[in-house]
């Protein structure tokens, strides 16, 4: 399979956030198999997580600082199936912190098979107003923090 | 199975709407059927349907009216499985328009089978103000279509 | 609004389980809240790790004892919303353990608001043959737990 | 924004199917726009419906053919936001049709405003066994109709 980007080895990278999910039968198709839309739930629910982690609730950046984040673009790679009851990992990383944008990394994994990625993503995330929907700088206390974690 | 809403017959009835629906994989779960979740997807979309028939668009009552509609209860029984690919009909009828509220009973079968339901809904749905979420009468053109359509 | 199960008293029952949720966007709709079918994927993940506190791995019930849980019938009271980045609690209890089917009582709440549930809900579980999509008798280890847990 | 596909002129092309979809509840979040996995459900229901309008049911495939389609890979940019209540067209065409894979192109736009999609899309898709998961060539009948009908 031609992959725009290949997996790379996921353990133990400076700046990664880990974040679990268990799937259930909410996730799951009936080809046995975690809906192929879904990943992108997992990885939604891991950057927000990693958001938090940092010290930011989304809620309180609409309300106060008046933004949002809007995914720009996704590309993922499904490389093999999670299925029912399984324990995964999200991996998240930035890859690229930019003025208005963020373009995050993330893994998904099996718990216990670090080494072979279910399913790899690049997603592309702009920080918008929350009033006009327009291209809004970052908060500066956001890439400050990212810049540190680095 | 003891059910507090019976199957009725349900062909022929006066004032009953019919909206199809195509069961894809993403309605589906792993044990080979529509997940239960996916029956109120299915509702909603025949209700949806069944207000723009009688003429009115959701996002227009909201901005021009001010008015939403939040589900307050339901109850579902689920008689039988649909499977991916099942070619559905929804059966949406209003059992009793109040000032306030309407009471919907929302049939889900496959196509061709029309005396088996495989669920059976009673989906109770409040008018409340789009601004304070408070309960809000029903717009009086929509009960005059309610009572004329009878 | 007449409720069929009217909420009673949340804290402290024996036999109650308590899972947590947390709202991201994909549980919410544009009205602001959250989706009304999707309190049913929190029921459902609370039951299954309601389940699993009991030792028992769903995946592993399909493939060694050949059962599935189908629900059969729920009734959901919504009583108040739940929004965006919420942290919610989901609150399981068995009312009334039978020889193929349980009856949970479940309830979510706002995390700190312990006594005004957002949801409550009464969920009819049959368990089933994996093969024949049958009634099947509980397994007596699932029983027996049921039975001491009280 | 660096796109990996940027939008093509989308009216009149030969071999391209469209399928009509509408927003509701389900399909946003509380942004107020449709939530970003949800494009994948859109386009899937299209890739469905073309797959039938060529004379192939998904359902019989795997019962007689004994062959599923997974999706490999997907590549989605959101250029503009869709609605709720908005009236929907996902455009399909294939766009390099391989003996075990298909590579589509999918546009979605709202209806009217033909020249600026919304959201566009390349997804790969595979045949694969449905025993062994493992790729499968086409059936020659899917292919001879992709080759005949470009």
């Amino acid at each position: 399979m031609e992959s725009t980007h290949p997996p790379a080895p996921v353990s133990g990278q400076a700046g990664t956030a880990v974040w679990n999910v268990r799937v259930y039968y909410e996730d799951t198709d009936s080809a046995g198999v975690v809906y192929y839309a879904n990943y992108l739930k997992f990885m939604e629910r891991a950057r927000t997580e990693w958001l938090r982690g940092l010290g930011f609730e989304q809620d309180r950046l609409a309300t106060q600082e008046g933004i949002l984040f809007a995914v720009r673009s996704v590309a993922l790679d499904y490389l093999r199936p999670a299925r029912f009851n399984d324990s995964l990992q999200v991996r998240t990383s930035v890859q690229r912190p930019g003025r208005v944008a963020l373009v995050f990394r993330q893994l998904v994994l099996r718990c216990g098979e670090a080494e072979r990625p279910l399913c790899v993503g690049r997603i592309k995330v702009a920080c918008i107003s929350a009033h006009s929907y327009r291209p809004h700088p970052l908060p500066s206390e956001i890439l400050a923090r990212l810049t540190s974690d680095r």
